[in-house]
């Protein structure tokens, strides 16, 4: 049983993901697909990428991951597959692939090219269903990647805007001295929680941190080890099932709460 | 590995859904089952019909799809299944299997009736998860049509109002002339665009071709190749992945900026 | 094949619910992954009881259940898998597994303590990923409970506010007389039907009988067999697919028209 997961921004409310997936098992039906998401904003390359690189580890080895949010679609932007150590990348070339790429070691990159590999009518407006998973497909069944088109030497990057230690040791981790980190929200979830961009490396001080949120409205919270933490409806920092810092209020949105937004500043200070 | 599809209007919020696959589950194991859509709007026979009729011809051959939106169940309409050459459809005989059955070989139809394939109880609201799909989970494991009921020589067909070349050469197709060819909206989807009655045969004129939606709203727009061939935020008519004419805003919803509803006449033009 | 079913407040629109499933396949690449729900609303433990003791009965024995409606991740609740006749239940012991296990068999309790079956790295915020999913995934792989930690003798029961048949015969059923049922609205579903905890031993009176919901707007109507014994827009009450009485409106919305909430009294009157 080979895995084949899917990414995109087609929403489930219409027939477009369950064409897909019969596209996929016309081609391979021993395949086993899974939705990691279909409710991406239409076109947020941002949103999907992170998408993937949050959940893309915890899949075994060998699966075929496809991304599919693509604004670009039938204008000249490149499809690409990528071989990493874990699995296989399928997706336009637009940055929707490139955060789970990070972290990952690629083998190689090539172009899809070969229509012999696609549905035999290829529209203009759905290379979903007619590029991308069939290609998948056949992935998913073993045809090496140098079949699909010529090998390419990078893929577009999308920026991940790093957070910075602005004040006190930045070389040493924790050790002492107050500190300062600045980051930004880089993913709000259903639950309102808005996940920063602020990793473990820079997030782990001790008693007494804070953090804060420079939204629509300033909010202020301890950081802790769960939402419970604090009382419901308060706002809580904690390090997130993503290992990045997340500001969330318990039993509630924080990010209807205090009307934060992708993008907003958030400050992270120790005082040790 | 035999493949089962879901088409039905039962949402995904409640466990309706997961019940379904339950029971085939039960009765077969092995079953891949794929859900196509569940968001049809409550008893919108037609809407069923077009997402079953789009995307089933991406399945593999031998998937039994069984689609349920069923505004009459528990009263005397008919259960149905029929055999093609590309697989087998069940549902009620409402119309909802008509359009996917229309461009299909039929080889039999049969009424649901023999209550061995059922659940043991069979409640009188909910024949999705008592009868359609046991009796679908049980074809779907090699059980021959003819044990389930008695004989059909015909279904309920929902009316599909086919679009017509009003001006120009009726019998060739883009010989030359000006033309004009009236049809209308008959599905949204979900990014808002609206998807036309206008087949290919009547919407490949040459360059300078438009296209008239006289909805709400007036609206004019360019016949393109994709929606990425107009500005953000600008209408294009494109030829669909449904192979069908639709109006689409590149970077937002057509529906929403222009006021479409399905019924709207639609106009394409020609002059060549 | 074993399979395994999924009931949370995670939603689908982040990686959540993807992610989980990327665990149970990397443990147990043969499992079949099945949704109950995923939008129960957040932190409503009665729904997502209501849900798992709806659907489960209709799945195959030995299939493995995980409920993660799970407010107090992080905290000192404690995290338990059950064994019965029919299959195993995983989830956190906060009752949310409690009502579907009343009408089971219960034939071992264990703790989740032995973290060999968890994720190597578990966070405080994401026990469906790290904790209850690997879990049942060794199960579905025919692992011991007796592995995962100590035995228990009681889980935490989610109380059920039983239906009282207030005037009538109450040891008799439906032996004649007039008689009264009091119950309330215990879940309302998507297409606004209030179901109640009214079952089908206090329900099933001759002809005649009315329902009553003492809500926002006061609500009487006929028990009838199917929605469509009246007329589209008007209320009926009748056994639902879930065995239980539920106050609908033909092709329309009770919750919605009459104002019902979760909690509303509801009186069953016969006068035979």
């Amino acid at each position: 049983m080979s895995t084949i997961t899917l990414t995109t921004d087609f929403g489930t409310r219409d027939w477009f993901v369950g064409t897909m997936k019969g596209v996929v098992l016309a081609i391979n039906p021993r395949a086993s697909i899974v939705d990691i998401a279909h409710e991406i904003p239409q076109g947020d390359i941002r949103a999907g990428a992170f998408a993937l690189m949050a959940s893309c580890p915890h899949f075994p080895r060998g699966t075929v991951h496809v991304a599919v949010v693509d604004p670009g679609v039938g204008s000249q932007r490149r499809a690409i597959a990528v071989q990493t150590a874990n699995g296989i990348f399928v997706g336009p070339d637009n940055g929707v692939l490139s955060w789970a790429l990070a972290r990952e070691r690629i083998q190689l990159i090539r172009q899809l090219e070969n229509a012999r590999y696609f549905l035999k009518s290829v529209s203009r407006t759905f290379h979903g269903r007619d590029v991308f998973v069939p290609v998948a497909a056949h992935l998913s069944r073993g045809l090496p990647l140098s079949r699909l088109g010529r090998k390419l030497e990078d893929i577009v990057q999308l920026p991940w805007v790093g957070a910075n230690r602005v004040k006190g040791n930045r070389d040493r981790k924790n050790t002492g001295g107050p500190f300062e980190v600045r980051g930004e929200v880089v993913y709000i979830d259903r639950f309102g929680n808005a996940i920063t961009n602020i990793g473990p490396e820079l997030s782990s001080p001790g008693k007494g941190a804070t953090c804060e949120v420079l939204g629509t409205r300033r909010l202020r919270c301890p950081l802790a080890d769960f939402y419970a933490a604090v009382a419901a409806g308060h706002p809580v920092a904690v390090i997130g099932s993503s290992e990045l810092l997340e500001v969330a209020v318990n039993c509630g949105s924080a990010a209807r709460k205090f009307g934060i937004r992708v993008g907003d500043t958030v400050v992270l200070r120790a005082k040790l």
